[in-house]
């Protein structure tokens, strides 16, 4: 059914950063068939009044795990290496598709909640991820992390390579594109330069996105330099893996010449500033991002170091983070963080979304801006930046389909799903 | 009436980060009468089953500027001096105690759905703060931030002073010490030793708390050191200033020597990390801090510069902060940052409070896991610390009255307020 959003502040995200003032937006179908201030003809049927309440575009959450939600809070107080080889990796070799099923609906669950309409995800038991996601009604980009630690790479007979081709061609594109299948390389420390050659063409072949952890520790970024006398960025340049429509997440250790590199190749340098700080890895130069004109997007990495999606707390600290450490307070404006965690994630991802504009993506959340902590209003982008969380929104919209509203999910049964966590998944993987 | 929490996960906040699994906790008055898993016997009162719920101390945000709420989101972007003296001042010279009422129990509001029990505040009107307070039901440290910024200073005619005075007298230990009247330096930059002296002197001769603006800036560090050839902690320290049970709040560019100072002198940091970065002030050296011994407590400061009286932010960010930019993943502990935003924060108040224990305040606060972000739950101490928000309070008991639960205000008039806020406030202070 068609979807009219009347007397709503709208926020369009134009680069003007232009707040809509009792606007209406039409839905039709999957897109945005009108956005402007006077009611447009010959609409029938649901209208949904939106006073005291802000429209915006979906928010999009550029690099997670998203199974890894069953690992909330799970052996924090750890470095990066530490943490994943002495709790995580142990944790993961005892996952079935059944535990991934559960811990991805209820990452699905708080994503949806808490405003995000759709994600890039980097993980394995990817037919269970896209299943869940379908079902959920996100959209997402999924890829299934490649990694190679022996010397030779056969493509002919590796399972991850195997099956990202067989997830491509199952999966790409399916429902609209709803889904969409990204190539990826977990990154430069866990993989090899045949890999990344193989990679990389099949990826330009296909005309898939490529999704990569970059330059996320010191002792990557120096280890790297060490093997092959370049920067991770540089040397998987070499291989062509920058000549896809790419994510590098992280980037807390590029250089400079780094930053140039990727911006030249348009790789979108995926900001995750709680992940980044949590982990101890550090704090990606985001601002000399900006400068150098680098496409910037926002993603929560996956939960266990988080321990949220609310990309809300992204959105905040990115905006406040940069100031503090550089003693700039205009280092990261509200328009450019809202930006990070809308449209700049969804041309990350390939996508016509995060705008509020005609022909693009229904892709829309509602906040509840008649509560006490987002009063008063002088500011509607700095409140969304500053003020507003995960809790304050009232509705999600994706793909034209509103899949939660004022606290219920149209969905996902979220009773099984927490049963299905506490009763299978808690025993099976933790057990 | 007497309550009973039964069947609670009670994070009891001792020193080895108990948390009572099924536990009873029983209420008397406005004391913790009983602690334990077994029922207490001969009770008779209201039961309050708390299945599927944490219960641990409410939250001390031990340093803000209450009325400011009506500033959130007022001129983002500007450096601390910038935003002050363009934007603050002016607005404020404009506020009557009607407004300042109105902004008031807005942040009260806010604070007591996100579960602080107690706050530390500096600011004027504070007849009013302390009228709004008392009518709330929270407890309180209220300051008149004292500045001075002539060569003299006469105390037999300076308004502040006699202010202070007056409030003391008037309020100081109200209702079993419900509010407190704290004396006040605004800060080292605003005022001079004339001041200093009399107001140390005053504090230490009532036995008053001390809330002092400490080393927020480089600049007012700097500035001090060419003034005084001291830092603004070790001038303050030749008058006085730290014999007092004193709050030092910001301390983000003291000294080594400042640092070992403060502790001899047991004074408490007050740790404003949002605050910080948004103003482009800096990080301060918490880690530091705590190999020194200080006590270290939360504030939001005010929500102009935050912009959210949401303390849990100021736990997560202070729990992660200091990982990421030491690149130490043990910086600052679940355990510390729990420590900051209760035990600590009651010490810095002088009260008895922060703990779930036998002849403590009932100051309790019940937080709702059972909802999608708080699952599955591995360890309840890192859910309160990186997976929980305010906005997971679902009741907030303050001196042994229930204030708030499941979203219903018992001692705010909420459309009140905000209808004072929109309409009265608005257009008197920024119309």
């Amino acid at each position: 059914m068609d979807v009219l959003f009347s007397h709503a502040d709208a926020v369009l995200m134009d680069d003007a950063g232009t707040v809509l003032k009792d606007a209406y937006v039409e839905v039709s179908g999957k897109q945005i068939r009108f956005v402007g201030t006077k009611r447009p003809e010959g609409f029938s049927g649901r209208e949904i009044d939106c006073g005291g309440k802000v429209l915006m575009p979906g928010l999009v959450n550029a690099h997670t795990h998203v199974p890894m939600t069953l690992m909330r809070g799970y052996a924090d107080g750890y470095d990066l290496q530490t943490w994943l080889n002495d709790y995580i990796f142990p944790a993961e070799s005892r996952l079935d598709g059944r535990a991934v099923r559960a811990g991805t609906a209820l990452g699905l669950a708080e994503m949806i909640a808490s405003g995000i309409t759709s994600f890039s995800d980097m993980y394995y038991f990817c037919d269970e991820i896209v299943e869940e996601t379908v079902a959920a009604g996100l959209e997402a980009n999924i890829s299934r992390g490649m990694t190679n630690f022996t010397p030779e790479f056969d493509p002919k007979t590796h399972s991850g390579y195997l099956e990202t081709r067989r997830l491509a061609e199952k999966w790409n594109g399916y429902q609209d594109g709803q889904i969409r299948i990204d190539a990826s390389i977990h990154g430069e420390y866990t993989s090899g330069p045949a890999l990344w050659r193989c990679m990389a063409d099949y990826a330009m072949e296909q005309g898939l996105g490529m999704h990569v952890h970059l330059s996320e520790t010191k002792a990557e970024q120096e280890e790297c330099i060490a093997r092959h006398q370049l920067t991770p960025a540089a040397v998987l340049d070499r291989y062509g893996v920058w000549n896809t429509r790419a994510i590098a997440a992280h980037c807390v250790f590029v250089t400079e010449e780094d930053i140039a590199l990727l911006k030249e190749r348009g790789v979108t340098a995926v900001h995750n500033p709680v992940s980044n700080l949590k982990l101890a890895s550090g704090i990606a130069p985001v601002p000399r991002f900006l400068s150098a004109g680098l496409n910037v997007a926002l993603g929560t990495d996956g939960v266990s170091s988080n321990n949220s999606h609310d990309l809300f707390e992204e959105i905040k600290l990115a905006a406040m983070l940069h100031k503090g450490v550089s003693h700039d307070p205009r280092a990261v404006t509200t328009l450019e963080a809202l930006k990070m965690a809308t449209v700049n994630g969804a041309a990350a991802q390939g996508r016509k979304a995060g705008k509020i504009a005609q022909g693009f993506a229904a892709n829309l959340i509602l906040l509840d801006f008649d509560r006490p902590h987002l009063a008063p209003c002088h500011d509607v982008l700095s409140h969304l930046v500053f003020a507003a969380r995960g809790s304050d929104v009232v509705m999600n919209m994706t793909a034209g389909k509103i899949i939660y509203e004022n606290g219920t999910f149209q969905t996902i049964d979220l009773e099984r799903v927490l049963w299905e966590v506490r009763h299978y998944a808690m025993q099976k993987v933790f057990g």
